[in-house]
């Protein structure tokens, strides 16, 4: 395949407590990597393409090994910084049944978020890159680094590379510097081809509601409307989750093209989810994914909502599948044991 | 919150096999304590409540680690003793699917068994008290545990602390000693204020059966003989479980009242239950919880229900969920991860 | 119980990623020992017969490893051999929700696979036997376990013993050495008094396809075949799986007769399994448990069923639950907690 | 080898707390078995003896996970009763640096230690046998195991079996009933031909002190005495342990016969124990199997001493070492690694 | 005992590598509470004093960890604050042989370091205390830390509340927020009854360095500018520690008083350290015990040098030991397991 | 730093027993990736160097993960083949005590044993390269091996890139195939610059045995005859271990140039190993690092033995640890806790 794709953001370390413990209620903890942007990194690599990861991390041995991590999962890793500070962390203890998963963010101060703007070299990070990838959660941490991120996608389009970004507002990280989500979204979605948002996240970009009978025509009002602001944008995708427990989902997957086509990936019943996190990372990796490798949309849109399915079954924020199993489901190919 | 909550009873040391093992299958035990009143305090503590345990440990590194255990959840041990003897154990290894989960008591001459009635000094342990918490493991478990309590209850009322009692009617102990069950649990309703029961508890103390064309029915009659044969019996609520499998119930719950009260919380679908034991410990403490903070009567079944609901979610015998989060249950804030 | 059934076949090492992890996501491997003629072993010693295996091990520690576990579960291990080479090994993620578990294994060459039909002496080692076990995995693994196996067969048809063969179609064994998969087990079938097999294993030996309106009618038409083709054949039985994820699947199963008896055994949801390796050869152990010990057809086929159904419930490839659990669920006995 | 070696004792579960942890630091326990007697009924089956063990255990699954691990490692258990009642439990908290490590029983009123002394037929259970074990603990749990241990050794008298007996002597037990343990000891060292004991035991049995100038001095004071007090005694062995700290021992041996030959095995320097519970028990195998296997004296000390050293590396109770490790450690084989 | 020992400081939560591993060499991390002052509250509260903590955590889960968990200790949380923020944290992965262990800190910006010193209204705080008990990391971490550090001291001696004060000097802590570390401690020592430090933490108070021909010396002279310098101050006393590896250490420990005194207590050789964090804090509640308890200088320095030998056995910075351990080991009681 | 380092070897999988257990005594392994010649390329590019691996791995899971833990610890991959087959294991039980540790290999037949010499094109594999490391287990895995690694050693000498070769001979694995050790290794030694060899190894591949007064003197025997049997061979370096029991070790080393030049490094105690294996690589890591880094003589090998003994406290194959960690052992830093 020809061409990297760099995707930009902070990495995490997951501490999250062992089986459907609350937090420390066994002083145990289970470290894993993640990181919206990394998790697609990594699923990107797993399915054979070049990916690269951009950013910072801190320069000690929780750093090193978040790096290692990636390096493991085949994500070129030099691209990336490490300097003083400390790393991101956040603290899991997922959920069951009517009791939801609780995520403890110990994210603020972090190398990455103390990163100056200019720290980030854009014409040489997207060096041989094809694309890049953004997402929602780099610009809401702060002025530094809503500019780098408005800086990379510049670059990028300038340069020909092609933008894709995934909303993920957090409303909570944009309140904390008291950042303008919407004009600083409104500029980065203008470099966008690729959206994997719905009609909340735009509707924060363009600073108007958006509503429909149901959750489809929202998001159809919604892309329009995004298709008129952004000229760049060419796609707009997401996935449709109803919960029917904490532990059960319907996931299913729309996704809305400039030229006016509209697919929809029929959906799967997810009884005895293991993993929630990093699924809307792994679908926009399998769109990607479809996208690059020259699939037509609706087989892209059904690969993206296999590889999201299949991520609710393991364990970590990173999509440890690899492009076989995904095909495999996407062809309804069964749930024997593979030997 | 004014007054103390008291709870009396037996604390347990359960040895669990890891995940859905059978017992020994690996050579490891998972280890937690437990107590049919203990988990109520546990609960009350964590809502908020001044909840303190009064009993009898072994006076050795077991008996202190129980004590310590309770103390981190914030449970008062100041009126709890240390005796020679050893702890009472139960070995649990959970089920799954079809196969039901299994208990091996290994509780017998444990130190607080083997207490004498005489060792309590009611009037002391219950200095300060507004409720007292019992159940119905404790007085079968020897003449002088069930002379203990039925002392407390007494004292209870003497002293204008209001009683409740959870039923939790265990046969085999009774038959053990040769125990009046029902003699004995008649003159404890007798000074019992807010019974957890259900007609077949009501049943064993009034030496009459109750049937009706459902268990709702059978309740609300059994209920209405205990109002008579109790005067100061106030309300009783309880649970109805139905079991599709192991790991898969369906749960509501009822509270009669003697003014004819009659309130339904209509149930939740427990689909992947990950540990069953102390769900109705979690009912009591929660109605209970209610009931103290001034709630009516169908607000506080349903923040007993919910507490039930989410206790089956929690490993362990304590049900290490907060106010907020069986509020967001009863409010149905959803299943979203809590960020 | 009179006579002993002895069990021939391989034993193998598993080595699994814990809870539902890829295989060496974390660096830790769960050890079990298992095997499809071992599986059947190890139920019915725990079932209260005198239960023996036969085979080879490697003559090291992982070796001794084995044996011990057998021991450990009462099956008499004085039969087997100890040689030099190496012990088959099988790696195994368990799936979750639509992703399939994944056993990747690495038999090839070991003590057993390598042992010349010549080491085995039958008429010793079916010395006090009354039943002879066999499966479709040890002819599968070359030229000489074809032929010990067939021996076996023989031997025991000639001594009286009865036979039971569990089909376990591996087409990958078999193509791996060019073996005539049809002509070895129709030898094999020749000499059998209990068929564990559908109709794809009969089709295979018979060398000609069955089908029908459904899956009971095609087997039907296979075991029709069967009985016409093998005159000392009995009976064939066999589970009926339907899949509707990979950890949630409904059970039933059916028995066929010789004199044109067909027993159906009503069908257990399983919502939530386990593990669900070692099911085709619980269901064996139950159905012969119950053939040996006097049941008539549909109830041994309702042991059978429900053993299998248990057997999703217990980690490991070994069904760990007994004669009381299994009547239990035969007669309906419900899910509370066994205290 | 001819002749099974018949050991007679209780069996416990020892539960102890990981790595160096105090008891319930962390809220598991990993479980193992244990027990004077059982240890060496295991030392002698892994080099290779008939052995087998007499006794009781609980009817439950702790009693049958017992059973379980003694048949593991080739230990006959078929002598073996199960009865009503609990099992008897250790717990511990293994020490380091000048820290001790902690036992705390809970044993009392266990199956074993409440089964009547005419529940055992000893002409039955000695059938085949050629030495009885015992130990100082059995005798000690209550006059009825006091008969029994007595029973059997006479029975072994009377049979041609030879008696070994390990002195163990436990202060705590014989208080707890008030027995006579000069007058018991005295009776069964009657009937023992080789006893594991240093001049403590036998001042226990004789009612007399030994003393000397240094340990093996008093040792053989007692030895002379109890040599002419005990007919059927031809040898006496025991380990000589200087304690520098919890972790770091030398240990030698010391063997005395009836004809006054005295062997001294030279001592081994012990830093960085792994295990220290069940090195006795070692040790008394390893002399056991010297002689069974027509060792000379001197080798027989040497080889139990070895095993003993050896014991001091493998956690828990049993010796997991085999007869090639312990004669390369007799032979000074170095400590490379072995591949 | 009378009188409260109340101690000031921050609780911080240490995240271990298992074993000996490095950092994140396997995803795992195991959780353990500590912080210079709380681990002398624990050891106080295990020795038998009502113990009490003040300061500051986060108001989250964290938080409510490490209060629960010196609660479990049996110290008295209610002087605590919550605030929002974020909990210290300390990685560590021990050492072993010629390999240091490794602490990286995360503690910048917690709750504790962003409480501003008027938070604490001392008088309450100090209500029935005997003693307070500081440490120099607390100063150490900001001026509104240093202040409140030093309002407490104050408060104290304006109370008749005796002081204590343990040097634990963090050059790097002051270096960060260019703190005056002399001026400071200087103002602090002047309110100190019983100072924890060596020659090195005088000097920085006093400004001025102080050798002698042995540590001992430079000691002693130290102490004698400091009881010059500082009227209040009674005692100063602290261990000396020879390092051969990074697992096997010689302790010994000095006392000095304002009247000339000297005790010197003889050392331990600690070979195979199981965790050194802690230990100093462990002499420092060892001597502090002694010295209310009413125990002679030299007495108390023994009890506190035991103690501090035994914390080396014990994972985690609480010293898990009882008194009578420590007794035992000041008597020479020896190695033997405790039964 | 300039050029590459080539590992060429086999990866292999460690599965381990926890703690100092006996191989699946419970029923856990440790899995680990480890390898000579891996081992040597992890330590080098933990040091800085761009260092790569050569060879070939199971196209399976197992074979990825073995990729993916070198990339972790930044190993060039991109060199290595995949091709059908298995992955060479290695079972471990670390021993203690006198208590050997104890390697059950299963690497026979695994796809790098199973690779033809041609499928290795040297050219290419050595662009860029200025060092290729070899070890002595390569060419012991078969004729294909054997010729692969005399290729490799000859086309470095034709490119230009210098040899080491580490000695590493193994007996068992020559004669398991006939293999002409002392010729194939005099071949490769003659392409060889740096040698990792004590005079049991030359005695190997010059077919003459080499004596002398002490270890010392036999190896400096032995290198004068290397030196003078092949002229490329620059250096020549050992260790040196007594072996005081099994985790207890001195470790020293001794270097010699073919100038005549010896230098000593002086010795290590190491009291308490973690883990043995690997130690060897380590210092050859080390050694090859320090003549790379322009050290002299003296320096390179101090530097090398301390990379081996800090090896000695890290679990697992690889040596985790960092450049300044080794410089501060050579500088005898100390052993304080580093913060």
């Amino acid at each position: 395949m020809n061409g990297t794709v760099v995707c930009f953001g902070e990495l995490l370390l997951r501490l999250s407590a062992p089986g459907r413990e609350r937090l420390l209620q066994t002083p145990r903890l289970q470290v894993q990597i993640g990181g919206a942007e990394a998790n697609v990194a990594v699923s990107l690599a797993r399915l054979g393409h070049d990916a690269a990861m951009a950013g910072t991390v801190a320069d000690n041995a929780l750093g090193e090994a978040a790096l290692g991590e990636l390096r493991r999962h085949g994500v070129d890793t030099r691209r990336m910084r490490a300097a003083p500070g400390r790393m991101g962390l956040y603290f899991l203890a997922p959920g069951a049944l009517q009791r939801p998963s609780e995520v403890l963010y110990d994210r603020a101060d972090s190398a990455f978020a103390r990163t100056p703007a200019s720290a980030y070299d854009w014409d040489a990070l997207l060096e041989g890159a094809a694309w890049l990838h953004l997402s929602g959660v780099s610009p809401a941490l702060g002025a530094e680094c809503a500019q780098a991120t408005l800086d990379a996608a510049r670059a990028a389009r300038r340069r020909g590379v092609r933008v894709s970004f995934d909303g993920n507002f957090r409303g909570k990280l944009w309140q904390a510097w008291n950042g303008d989500a919407g004009a600083i979204l409104r500029q980065i979605f203008a470099e966008t081809d690729l959206l994997f948002a719905d009609h909340r996240d735009i509707a924060v970009a363009l600073g108007q509601t958006f509503a429909g009978e149901d959750h489809e025509a929202a998001v159809a009002a919604a892309a329009q409307a995004a298709f008129a602001a952004f000229p760049h944008l060419q796609r707009l995708a997401c996935t449709q989750r109803q919960q029917r427990s904490v532990d059960h989902h319907h996931l299913s997957a729309l996704l809305l093209t400039r030229a006016g086509g509209r697919e929809r990936a029929p959906g799967y019943e997810l009884a005895g989810i293991v993993d929630r996190i990093g699924t809307g990372d792994a679908f926009a990796a399998g769109v990607l994914h479809g996208l690059i490798d020259g699939m037509d949309d609706a087989r892209a849109l059904r690969f993206g909502l296999a590889a999201a399915c299949l991520k609710h079954s393991v364990p970590g924020d990173f999509n440890l599948v690899g492009r076989a199993e995904i095909e495999a489901l996407v062809e309804e190919a069964g749930f024997h044991v593979r030997r």
